[in-house]
């Protein structure tokens, strides 16, 4: 085998009010063989931090196998998000300035993928096709990033983190849960991927872009080979999968949970042609999957002090315990308590990290209508 | 002059960690005559205080005045949003836990407008379809409200309001901008009302939805009368205004430009039938308008110390001087500060509240390619 | 056994900037004989809210037990501090606009009690010593409490809880730690009431005022005693004794822990005599002791992601692994990773909650030269 | 006249949770003369930016004029603080993390300035003393900032620029209010240099230590200079001063203002023998002074919205507004508004910046009892 080369660079993404430059380091490693380009992200939302350990985990695997194609991995991508302490905690998951969501500024234009489509021969080969997009992509993305009235932080940061993802075939994006069990979010037309990763919870999403990384990468590849499909009446696919994985909790590093998901992340690239003769394959396991519109949120009616019953990833039935609440202003009488009951069979993924909530808290989110993905 | 009877009670539109009720309180003025219904609230953005004093006021005058009809007046709409500090400042722009836009939620669903024109004949009065309107949208309101899942705590708020207004002819949200002059958004349909106010700048938006409450009550009237009148072949006008009017700047309470405020607004209910012989007429001034697409917000490239050098309303030509910037790291050189230009001739409508900005901060909004709103 | 009584109330204790009262709820349960007076308050740091789930338990235990004397609970004692969201989490730490610690403003004047000392004749009873005392105490709260010019939020909130306390032979304050262990503060001279709780860790405080409840409890009555000991040369006791609980990690409520915890402080009540024929007894268990100069906070040096290794409550030898942490910019090399050693023998009690640290970070608390607590 | 050097180094302070360090930039102008030893910060406070421009425009003049010694100026000296916003302001008083004001960790022990003055025989020239005390005090430090167990962020910031200024015979600290007029602190020892600058109100400190580092700069000093004239029986000054600069409101900053204010401060260092025939010379005007005790805090009783009538800087009477207040709840009766009066004749130096007040807010800081400062 053949020694894989590893660079690191740094990327300037933003300037905090000292003016001081903010960045984020970038290694690449790139195989002996030829092979697909992947691009791995974690902690755009600055309290979701297992990723990090997850890519360190990466990196050490990586540079003993023998990859084929480019692997570009950064770590810590969001250098504001990463730094707004609020308390103890992490306030990573919006610009604390006005609210905007770290993740929703990603580009995604489908009238330009419509007019792409529009320039492609029934003759040009796909290969040809995909390389032709990447650069109009990139092109397109520039522009957005150059646009002279200029851009808000979140879309600055988002636009040039995905001008290093644009030419990959495949792009996973690391985030974590609040209180959460792993989970991972896939497009629909690459469903099977889920049988690669040791994931028990998987959930499939249409084409419809909300604004993260997955999305803006799937979407425009999804509608152009649905578009070449119907011109050439026949199924097309560009081969390029896009997914977030949600690696268990915020708040929280696990060196030894990072193994797992490393190995985890590592039999899928195997099977994807990354890693020769990789030593790690999906494990056998149960793994369960819903559609996104079946992924659904409780939310309160009430405030109050909230225990959480039932745990992220244990299948509840109708009727059952999901939290008990505590109203401090009814301490002696019988309303001092109530319990929250599961409106429907459903497996609890994540739940609110706080005893306190407001009505209108997201109390729980969870599979509903779930159904077994069977392995292979 | 018969006495206009003032009733005030309170709505409870959330509860808080404690497990307490937040309420509103809704003062409902109701005329010795008949005539429109108008809704008025403020402080959705908790930050934004200066249209509770403006309330304050209407409410000495209308004591005074013989009013026709019903005028419906929620100060201080936003219990929660006014009690988050951050320091000393008040985070009132969106909700703590997720960073949500407090004005994003309110509800529209164009289809269900479709689905409605496709109930009215061709016989049927304005007067009616108005009331059937209201019915139904009522309805759609509270079906949204009451969905088994529950909404996060902005919506629940957003709708729970909305239903005061919908029965409203004049709907007026008031708002503050960060830094800034006194301004106006008006639909376009109803731009001569821009006329009616004392404020000297008009932003005038088309008929498309973003969440917020003037939005939320143009865009299902609008398109009603537009479906309307292509169904009759006439133009017809269902005469339902409403408009977001921008009080100077947030953080800042001032009673006697609340008076000036209040008097603004009794001149523009005045011409729409709420006053009988309303003493407040529009003020003989100059008035700007701009398309939406127009008022142009300047991001920054960079992050560092600014001097807001250009005001909110004065005029600016190109490459005037709108800021200068502070680099603190190269005090000893020529770097040290640089100045920002106007890329265009603007007028600044406001500025970023704080000293120390990051790259892609809102440094400026501002009119461009603005015009004369011609009195009549 | 004849039935106690409990008399809810609430008490104002601030106002909101919407210029709402906000309060707390008190319950007093009056117990049908004589005996004791006791002071129990949880959550004046808003986000440790396991100590209302304790006070729930303890109503209901008490509802079937014979009180002797008067137990006073509150419950969620800072209705500011638990409704201030930054984030998920509760930011309840501190007053959000000054950063004001709402567990600092208690009142205590070591100079007043020397000269109240002085008005305490050889002949007078320590009953009637200790009710001119509470006289003289409440009196001086209450002045500072109207002083002139006013105090701030945490200060008022603080003494108009003390004033509910002045009465109390005991005085509990319920708190939790980031993520922590069980743990009690005791003053010194009380060091015996270890043994009565089901608590492992005791720390053994001097008689120093810092501002919290409990020292501005047992600070006056230390120094009383201490001043009549040494006029009559024997040793007097007022038998006042004030603690802080620790029970658990901060954001967590668990209902079946809760009855553990009032179990034990039942334990602890009965043997003082405030309930009679107890039926819970202090477990015979492991308590490990330390004196505060040796409770010690081990800082950060630098800035990164971490896994916390130890476990609060597991004994820990010089040199073992206490946290493991990663620098994001040196994956790629032998520097990726570090580990934090413990620096002599301890029990970690408490780390700080979040993976993200800045450098000078409270990374753990630990016991270091504890003891054994041999139970009677 | 021979130029002046100017060098420039960066010291880092902390490291952030990404683990990248956080640096100050330091400007170290040595004179072509000997003269005094300078030490200028300013932004301790992160909202608090007017001294970074003092700063600017004070090394443009100085790059002018005949320096006699050092003058080692920190702009921007905490690159925490600075850069932690919430909302679009700057959460900069306190570390977010514990609540801890930036500008309360500097180190002072009046125990070791008892033991240094032991050494000092009753022949030592003070030029002899003076150094001597600053290497045991830099000892002193030294020593604090390198304990085992570590300390906290803000501890660790304010000691390495304690370090950078425990040569210096001249320490000033540059901060602004909140909405505030200049203002100056002075040790009582120092009331002359009142005269030299041009801020129209003085605050006269006596010899306590708060944490600030005017006070831990002239605590030592007046202590030793006390312990030493007592020894000898003769006032012995050691001619250090360390003062509190608030360059009037924070979250501005003003280039022109700050030019005047670098000419101010240029003033006091032309008669302190700092500037060799310094252009810049006290002005005349009206100064007032007030001792410390006399400098008072107007708390809120109540919490509601605010409009600031009395303005920072004019002198009010007994019986003056000072506020108005709205009650969003009493809109319809007479219990719309309250005022607030000054309760004494005063002058408000700064107020609170935001319109929205929770009870226990500190509303105004005001002189009383304030006297003239007459010119020399």
């Amino acid at each position: 085998m053949t020694q894989n080369s590893i660079v690191k660079s740094h990327m300037v993404v933003a300037q905090n009010a000292s003016g001081r430059n903010m960045n984020v380091p970038v290694y690449r490693i790139t195989g002996s063989r030829p092979g697909p380009t992947v691009y791995i992200q974690s902690s755009i939302h600055g309290a979701e931090v297992q990723g990090n350990v997850v890519i360190y985990q990466l990196i050490q695997y990586l540079k003993q196998l023998d990859v084929c194609g480019d692997i570009i991995l950064v770590p810590n991508c969001n250098p504001v998000g990463t730094n707004i302490k609020a308390g103890e905690y992490t306030l990573g998951r919006f610009d604390p300035v006005n609210g905007t969501n770290w993740n929703r500024g990603y580009f995604y234009d489908e009238q330009k993928v419509h007019a792409f489509a529009e320039t492609v021969s029934a003759e040009e080969s796909i290969a040809s096709v995909k390389q032709r997009f990447r650069d109009f992509w990139r092109e397109a993305i520039n522009e957005k990033l150059q646009s002279g009235w200029g851009l808000g932080l979140a879309q600055q940061l988002n636009l040039k983190l995905q001008l290093l993802a644009v030419d990959a075939d495949i792009v996973l994006d690391l985030h974590n849960g609040p209180v959460s069990t792993r989970h991972v979010y896939l497009p629909e037309y690459a469903a099977d991927a889920a049988k690669l990763l040791n994931i028990p919870h998987t959930i499939l999403i249409p084409n419809q872009f909300a604004g993260a990384l997955d999305e803006a990468t799937f979407c425009p590849w999804w509608t152009l080979q649905s578009l070449i499909s119907t011109q050439r009446q026949e199924t097309v696919s560009c081969n390029v999968e896009a997914m977030t994985l949600e690696m268990g909790s915020q708040e929280v590093i696990a060196f030894e949970d990072g193994k797992q998901d490393a190995q985890s992340i590592l039999s899928y690239l195997g099977k994807r042609g990354v890693i020769e003769d990789c030593p790690y394959q999906p494990l056998t396991m149960r793994r369960v999957g819903v559609y996104l519109r079946d992924y659904r949120t409780l939310y309160t009616q009430w405030g109050g002090m909230v225990e959480y019953v039932a745990r992220p990833g244990e299948k509840i039935s109708t009727g059952d315990t999901l939290a008990r609440v505590l109203n401090i202003d009814e301490l002696d009488n019988e309303h001092a308590t109530f319990t929250v009951s599961a409106p429907c069979d459903m497996i609890p993924i994540l739940h609110f990290p706080s005893a306190s909530v407001l009505s209108g808290t997201q109390l729980y989110k969870a599979f509903t209508r779930y159904f077994d993905i069977t392995s292979e």
